[in-house]
């Protein structure tokens, strides 16, 4: 029998205890013994539950845990950096295994964490930080190991997913699909880190370390949220055969990594365009495998347990069998990051101008002065002064297109760059 | 180091030798120690090969690698029954771990060969077998080890999938599309096993014992090929929103399996109709994951060695780190087989009239006489005396419909029932 301990008790510690209740046979034959939940760490010992346990198995004090030494296994479903960081730390130095979806500890301690469990002989396992129920993180150490990977494009943020589809279906307004969505439970009461792209931008954090074989401080990853985009550019881009969708990217360029989190334009024709609601995919590239999608529910109690559980049996087989992580390199190679502004992109550009003739004239010459090449240009039909334009670039460095933009903004006719989003040709 | 033999160096040898040597840093990165090829059994040593080889490394004989005590790994990339099938065990018995590709032998004998690799202490891997380049062996033995599987909707063959997606977008018959892909090399000149199912066949019969831990008997699965399909059930599909897709099917229905390979309707707003040409996908439901999707390219050269060589590393780190094989689970849960004449389905038929009144009022009368209640009914303009009839039924048992069918071709007015194809409801 191997002896579990699970930090948190919430959505994903509740499906995680559902889970191994439910599907307890199966587990036990998998493994080849039984596992059990000795304890649970808890805030609030007298909550109400929504699953039927009993009050001994809980514990406010994380130390029945991390010092008991019949558990081997400690599963973290707290989030947030602290006490997550420090609980994970001090069960590994106790000799424990770790299985965590805890997405902010791994992007920001990986390296640490996995060095920390080499010396004392145990694993860190977190499937679960990244796309909920969709396998990634184990076949990019396994069934990808044989490619060189050149490009990872993940939609990876379930709620921004579902307001952008939402938006897109229905001609809504981001701010009210927004509140539908918190009404829904589909996006948290405070939004942020969805909406901002940092969740995201932990996320593929996480995929390209593991891709690359190296470590990537999230501060190196560009990142740009959804709350720009408007009903208006989403017309624009299905009238132009796009979607618009919150991207995760990152690519092994040969010259460096270019890794970032957008919104961006992606063709109706690409499989990643019928990514919708909740769904999150990864869509990859390697060397020897070509093109591989990998599609699924990115978030939830159930899904992110499939993930935590199958971590846990993966985990309890190897303390069962005393075979070491076979999954734990220790390479680190190092990358040049290249800057957001040395990146060639197309952009879709939105503008708002006043209705005179020479206007398109003067900014096709500010693009023309700065190498930046047009590949459309819409004049909307308007019923104010103000007329809107469209225009799309060719490949274009992100520098140059910035600099024609502020020269653009600064032209007397021109009222507002209203938005710009980047082209993604995958 | 680890040294490997390889039998046979066709198109699937070749591409893991080049991967092998492409990525050979970074293969001995993550496996902890360099993988060494020693000796690739050949048919004709004196063959000109694609890839520059030392003539060295050729044997035609194949004891030279089974009976080689520094040889660890044996890939089996013969394929075919025999004498793949006896080179496997033989090398078993020698206590080399196994990696191959075979899909016969794995759909034949795996159940045998996971038993004697158990004894020898050994590890017999074989993610090529299905779906080229997609990973699914192990997503299955892994990253989906905490559900019940319930479903798995799979496109595994490429064959017949680009013929059917051409068909559809060029508007083609079968025979022509056929003749096409066969000169572009998307066919073998002898297609038959692509053609009949049986190819797909054997991979719904892997994915199933490996879901439901269970031997899965090829005889049980109830097979059907695309031979049939018409450009005209492809445009009366198109008309009734679907596209029609050579699917296998397995479904653990709890009161047994039902597995089965035909060509289905599919709802065109499905992911799996958008999987077009020689790409493959894999769709399964899990009790906790929910919905997931797994795409890629199914077949080829590199797709396919990029799985090959995921096993390779994988089993070179077991042997490496003298890690037991955590994944050989020898339980056998028996399942009962549902008769496809038991399953219930809705079904697409086209009939043949003669343009009389009253036939139509006939039909419908079998129909109902047989418990089979139609959706919908659609009677195609005609340039003939014989009318086309489309008819849908609701979901009905298929010794209801078959019955129906009997007494509906001894109608009087009845020309022909010229196809009858399944709707799966995915």
């Amino acid at each position: 029998m191997i002896k579990l301990g699970l930090l948190g008790f919430g959505t994903v510690g509740t499906g995680v205890y559902t889970v191994l209740k439910n599907n307890k046979e199966s587990i036990r034959r998998k493994v080849g013994t039984e596992l059990e939940i000795k304890r649970i760490l808890v805030n609030d010992l007298e909550k109400k539950r929504s699953v039927d346990i009993s009050r001994d198995l809980l514990t406010d004090n994380v130390e029945d845990i991390i010092n008991d030494p019949e558990i081997d296994l400690v599963v973290e479903l707290i989030g947030g950096e602290e006490p997550a960081y420090t609980y994970i730390k001090r069960a590994i130095n106790n000799k424990k295994s770790i299985v965590t979806a805890n997405k902010l500890v791994i992007a920001r301690y990986e390296e640490e964490l996995l060095e920390l469990a080499r010396k004392n002989g145990v694993s860190i396992s977190f499937e679960g930080s990244v796309a909920g129920g969709i396998p990634i993180i184990r076949p990019l150490k396994e069934s990808f190991a044989a490619n060189k990977i050149e490009k990872i494009y993940g939609i990876l943020n379930g709620t921004t997913n579902y307001i952008l589809s939402k938006m897109t279906a229905e001609e809504l307004e981001f701010d009210e699909v927004l509140k539908e969505a918190q009404k829904l439970g589909y996006a948290e009461s405070d939004p942020v880190s969805d909406i901002s792209g940092a969740d995201a931008a932990y996320k593929i954090t996480i995929l390209s370390s593991i891709a690359y074989e190296t470590i990537v401080d999230i501060e190196d990853v560009y990142v740009e949220g959804v709350k720009g985009i408007e009903a208006e550019d989403i017309k624009n881009a299905d009238e132009l055969g796009y979607v618009i969708k919150l991207l995760a990217i990152s690519k092994n360029t040969g010259k460096g990594l270019d890794i970032r989190v957008h919104p961006a334009f992606v063709s109706k024709a690409h499989p990643l365009a019928l990514v919708n609601d909740v769904y999150n995919a990864i869509y990859l590239h390697g060397d020897a495998v070509g093109d591989v999608m990998l599609y699924g529910k990115g978030a939830g109690q159930m899904p992110t347990a499939s993930s935590v559980v199958a971590d846990i049996i993966q985990t309890a087989k190897e303390i069962f069998y005393k075979s070491p992580d076979l999954n734990n390199n220790n390479t680190i190679i190092s990358h040049k990051i290249i800057d957001i502004s040395e990146v060639y992109n197309s952009f879709y550009i939105r503008l708002q101008v006043v209705d005179k003739p020479g206007v398109l004239a003067k900014i096709a010459k500010v693009f023309g002065d700065n190498q930046v090449s047009l590949s459309s240009v819409i004049q909307k039909v308007h019923l104010e002064p103000a007329v809107p334009i469209v225009l799309v670039t060719h490949q274009v460095k992100e520098s140059n297109l910035k600099r024609s933009i502020n020269e653009i903004k600064a032209l007397d006719d021109v009222i507002g760059v209203k938005n710009i989003i980047r082209v993604e040709e995958i």
